[in-house]
C-alpha cells in the first residue's frame, strides 16, 4: 500500500495552516488553519508579567497545539509520505538539552519565551555587533538586524544571564518544531544561513558570545529529511505511512517551488504581514550594501538566493484598519477602503509615507526607525492616507528592486505571492505601476503551505527534485498585472520624495530620539 | 428715552454670532448664531464652476443674510446704542465703487468672491513680493503671508486681469460689511496695518501693483465710529436708537477688552479654528524675525499689539474627528477622544507631529508647508495620534512664545480664549504643561462677540475707554490652569524633536515638492 498524501505546514505570525495534497492528482484536498492560543504577546505574559516596549513573544506550546490539531484533522487514518514545515524567522527560543521549551519551566520569565521575528528590543545588541564589525558581515549586507537570532541571543545573555545559563539550546522555532515531531534536532541551513549568519565551511560567526556554538548546531541543506514522525505524534494525530519530516524552511522562502520560482532570475515578493523579497541566481555576486543575506541551498537547491524584506507590510494596512475602522469587521473595512482608494490617483494625492511601522529592514536594518506621514492638509481624507500607506509599501519594494539592480543581479520575472497578492488586486496594480514592471500572481490556494509540502516531497523522495515538485504540485496558472504608463509616470516624483525622506538624517535622528530612553 | 443695548457681531469662518448686552447690568441677555448659507467653498462655486486646489472662497451675500437675521433677532424693537463687528481676516473681496460685491455681478467667476483668510493659492505671489524685498517688510516679520490682502490682490491682477479691472475697491469683508450697514466706506486700522501692511504716516506699500492705492482707502483707528445704521437696515431689522457702528476689528483681536486684556504684558491666545497670539506692550521693539506684525491703535488704543498665529488649530482636531469618527456626532467623537487622550502621558507617546495642516504662519509664513506625523508604529493608537495633534498645537504655541521672548517683549500673563480654551480643558492643561506657565481662561460666554460690543461701546461713546468697557461688560472671573512640573519635564525632549523637524530643510523641501505643480 503506497503513501498517497503530502502534508505541508505553514507557521505564520498569528496562526498555523496545513494543507493535504493527493500525490496522484497533485491537488490539495483539504486545509485547516489554527490560531495560536496566546497570539503575539506584546504587553504581558499570560500570568500577568508586563513586557517592556518593543517586545513581541510567543508561547512554543501554542505551536505544538496547532500541530496536533492540524495534523490530526488532515492526516488521521491516512498514509502520509512526507511533511514539510515553513516557519516565521528569526523566532528563536531557549530550550533544554532534551528540547523542553524554557517557557514551560519558567512561565513568568519573559526571556524564556520565543522572541518572535518582530520583537524589536534586541536592536541595541545588533548595533553593538555592527559597531564592532567582522568579516562575516560582508555576507549579510554589512549589518546584522535586531530581528535576527544572534542579537536575540546577546539580549538574553546580557539582560538575564540566569536564563542564558539555563539555555542548553538556542533554536529557531521551526527547527524546534521539527525536533518535537521527529525526536531529532536537525536544523535547517535556511535558518542558519539567513538568520544566524552561518557560512558553509566556516560555521557560525565567532566572538558574539562565549559558548554560543554549543547552543547551536550545524544545519542541513533544505530538502533534507530530519526523520520520521515519532510514535507519540502518530498516536496523537492518527497519521500512518512513512511520514518523513523535512528540515524546516523560512516561511517566506518555503513558497518558492509552489509558485514555479525554481529558476535563475526569478524575483519573488512574499507579501504577508511583513514582506520578503527573494531573488534566485545561478551566480554569486558580492552583496549590495543593505541586502540582508545570500545563501546557496538555503531556499532552493543549487541556486543562490538573495534575501531582502520590509519589516511591516500587510501589518501596516491592518494597523490602519484596526485604528480607523469603517465597519464592524476588519474585512468589511478593508473592502470599503480599497473600494474608495481605487479611485484616488497619485497626482491627486500629494502625501507621502515612510513605511517603517516596524522599523526598516532593508537597507538600514534599524528597528528604531518608525512610520512617518508628510503632506497632511485639511483636505486629506482617511482614504487618501490608506492609499498613501499602500503606495509607501510599494515604494519600499521598489527601492529593494533598485538595490538588487545596482548590485548587477539580473531580474527576469517578478512574482508576488502570499495573502495580499491574492486578496488585494489594487495593491498589486499599484506595485506594478510603481515598479513599472509586469507582475505575475500565481493562481494557487495556500501557496506557502503547498511549498512546504513540496519541500517535504523532496525530503521524502516523492519527487526527484524541486523542478518536479513544482510541476506536479505547484501553481498551474498566473494572473498578470501590467503597469499603466501614465500612473507609472505620476509616481516618479512621489517616489523621489520617498527616497529623499528615507535618506534624510534629520528624519532618522528624530526617529531615534523618539525611540530613545529619554523620551 | 436712552439707548439701553449694545450689539456685538462676531463673523467667523463658518458662521456669525451676535450678542445683545444690557448696558445697565452689563450682562448678555441674548445671543444668536447663523451659519453661512454657502459655507467655505473649496471645491466649486454654487453654479458648479470647479476651484483649483488650495482655494477657499466665501459669498459676501451670506454675510448680509447673517446680519439681517442676527440683528433682527437681537435688536427688533430695541433701542441700540452701538454695534461692533469682529471679522475674519484677511478675507478681502472685490467690489464696485458703490460697494456691490463683484460676485453678485459675476457669479461664475471664482476671482469675484471673498478670498477667505485660509485661501492658500496666493502664496506664490507673496513669495514673489518677499523675493523682491522692501523696507516695509521689516514691520511684518520680514515676510508677507500668502493669506494677506496684498498677495490676494496680486493673484487676481495676475490670473484674471479683467476681474481686477472691474474691481473699484478691494476691501476686507469686515470693512465691506460696515460699509453696507452704514453706507460709509470707513476702513479699520486693524485690517489695514496687520493685513495690508499700512504704516501710519506712510500709507500702503508702494510697488505692489499699479493703481492699488485707488482700490484701498486710508483707515481709522479702532474704536472709531463709521456711522449709524442706515434706514434700510433699520427697516429690515427693526432696530431703533442711535445704533452707531464701529469700524470693524480683526476677529482674533476683537476679544481683548472682553477678557480684560487691556494692559501691557498680556499675551492672549485666541484658540479657534486657527490660533492668534496677541501681545500688548507700551513699548515698540523691532519685530523678531517671523512675528507677523505690530501696530498701535489697531487692537487696543494707545498700546502696541504684536501679532502671531498658527494657520490651523481647532481645524486640525476637527479634521481628525471628521476623518476618523468614533461616534455619530463630532461632539460625541471629541468627547470620546478627549476622554481617552487624558490618560495618555507624554513619556508614553513617542510620536511627534508638525501642526502645519494649513501651512505655517509663524515664523515661516509659508502655506505650502503641510502636516506631518513621525514615530508611528504598530502600537500607535488613534487616540495617541489625536493627543499628538493636541501636543503639536501646543508646541507651535510655545515656539511663538519663545519668539516673543527672544525679541525681548515682556510677557506678564498668559490668557487663552475662544472655543477650544472654553471647551477643551485637556488642551489648555497640555498648553500650560508644554509652556510651563500658568494660563488664565476667562469665564465669559461669547467673548469675541462681547469684545465686538465693547468696541462698539467705545465708538458710540457709551464708555470713555477700553478700560471702562472691559470693567463694565467684560469677564468677571478666570479659571487658572497651573503647569504640572513632571509633565513639563516630559515634554522637553518631544519639543526639541518638534523644533528639529520644523527646522529641517529636508522636511520643508519634501513638503514643497508635494505642493508643487509636478506632483
Amino acid at each position: 500500500m503506497s503513501d498517497n498524501y503530502l502534508i505541508g505546514l505553514d507557521y505564520g505570525s498569528e496562526s498555523a495552516r496545513g494543507v493535504l495534497i493527493d500525490t496522484v492528482s497533485g491537488r490539495q484536498i483539504a486545509s485547516h488553519t489554527h490560531a495560536y492560543r496566546h497570539g503575539i504577546m506584546t504587553r504581558q505574559l499570560a500570568g500577568g508579567t508586563l513586557l517592556p516596549h518593543g517586545w513581541a513573544l510567543q508561547n512554543a506550546a501554542d505551536y505544538l497545539e496547532a500541530a496536533e490539531i492540524i495534523l490530526g484533522k488532515l492526516g488521521r487514518g491516512r498514509r502520509v509520505a512526507s511533511i514539510g514545515v515553513g516557519f516565521t524567522a528569526s523566532s528563536p527560543l531557549p530550550a533544554t538539552r532534551t528540547g523542553i521549551a524554557l517557557s514551560r519551566l519558567q512561565p513568568d520569565n519573559p526571556h524564556a519565551y520565543v522572541k518572535l521575528w518582530k520583537h524589536g528590543a534586541a536592536q541595541q545588541y545588533a548595533d553593538a555587533i555592527n559597531a564592532r564589525g567582522g568579516a562575516f558581515l560582508a555576507h549579510f549586507g554589512g549589518r546584522l538586524s535586531g530581528e535576527w537570532l544572534l542579537a536575540k541571543a546577546v539580549q538574553i545573555a546580557t539582560e538575564s544571564p540566569a536564563t542564558w545559563k539555563a539555555t542548553d539550546k538556542f533554536i529557531e522555532s521551526g527547527d524546534w518544531l521539527v525536533w518535537q515531531l521527529t525526536g531529532n534536532e536537525v536544523r535547517s541551513l535556511g535558518f542558519a544561513a539567513y538568520k544566524a549568519q552561518y557560512l558553509d565551511g566556516e560555521g557560525y560567526p565567532d566572538g558574539i558570545l562565549p559558548d554560543l556554538d554549543s547552543r547551536l548546531t550545524a544545519p542541513k541543506r533544505i530538502g533534507s529529511p530530519a526523520g520520521s514522525l515519532t510514535e507519540a505524534w502518530r498516536k496523537k494525530t492518527g497519521i500512518e505511512g512513512s511520514a518523513v519530516v523535512a528540515v524546516a524552511v523560512i516561511d517566506s522562502h518555503v513558497v518558492l517551488p509552489a509558485i514555479g520560482a525554481v529558476k535563475t532570475g526569478s524575483l519573488v515578493g512574499a507579501l504577508g504581514t511583513s514582506a520578503a523579497y527573494l531573488l534566485l541566481s545561478e551566480q554569486y555576486q558580492p552583496l549590495p550594501e543593505g541586502i540582508e543575506g545570500v545563501a546557496r541551498d538555503g531556499s532552493i537547491r543549487d541556486l543562490w538566493c538573495y534575501e531582502a524584506g520590509q519589516a511591516s507590510f500587510g501589518d501596516t494596512l491592518s494597523w490602519f484598519v484596526k485604528q480607523f475602522p469603517r465597519a464592524d469587521t476588519p474585512s468589511e473595512s478593508f473592502r470599503l477602503y480599497n473600494h474608495e482608494a481605487a479611485s484616488y490617483y497619485p497626482d491627486k494625492n500629494p502625501l507621502v509615507a515612510l513605511d517603517w511601522w516596524n522599523g526598516n529592514r532593508v537597507p538600514l536594518a534599524d528597528s528604531r526607525l518608525s512610520g512617518m506621514l508628510v503632506g497632511i492638509g485639511m483636505d486629506t481624507t482617511a482614504t487618501a492616507i490608506y492609499r498613501t500607506l499602500m503606495e509607501s509599501l510599494c515604494f519600499g519594494a521598489r527601492s529593494i528592486v533598485e538595490l538588487f539592480e545596482a548590485g548587477k543581479i539580473e531580474i527576469d520575472r517578478v512574482l508576488m505571492t502570499s495573502g495580499l497578492a491574492q486578496n488585494n488586486p489594487l495593491l498589486v496594480q499599484i506595485m506594478a505601476d510603481v515598479m513599472d514592471r509586469p507582475i505575475d500572481v500565481p493562481a494557487l490556494d495556500n501557496p506557502t503551505a503547498v511549498g512546504a509540502a513540496i519541500h517535504g516531497a523532496v525530503a521524502g523522495g516523492v519527487v526527484a527534485d524541486y523542478h518536479e515538485g513544482a510541476a506536479r504540485f505547484g501553481a498551474r496558472g498566473y494572473r498578470q498585472y501590467k503597469p499603466d504608463k501614465t500612473q507609472a509616470a505620476a509616481y516618479a516624483p512621489l517616489y523621489r520624495i520617498y527616497r529623499n525622506m528615507a535618506a534624510s538624517t534629520d528624519v532618522r535622528r528624530a526617529m531615534h530620539s523618539l525611540r530613545s530612553a529619554d523620551v
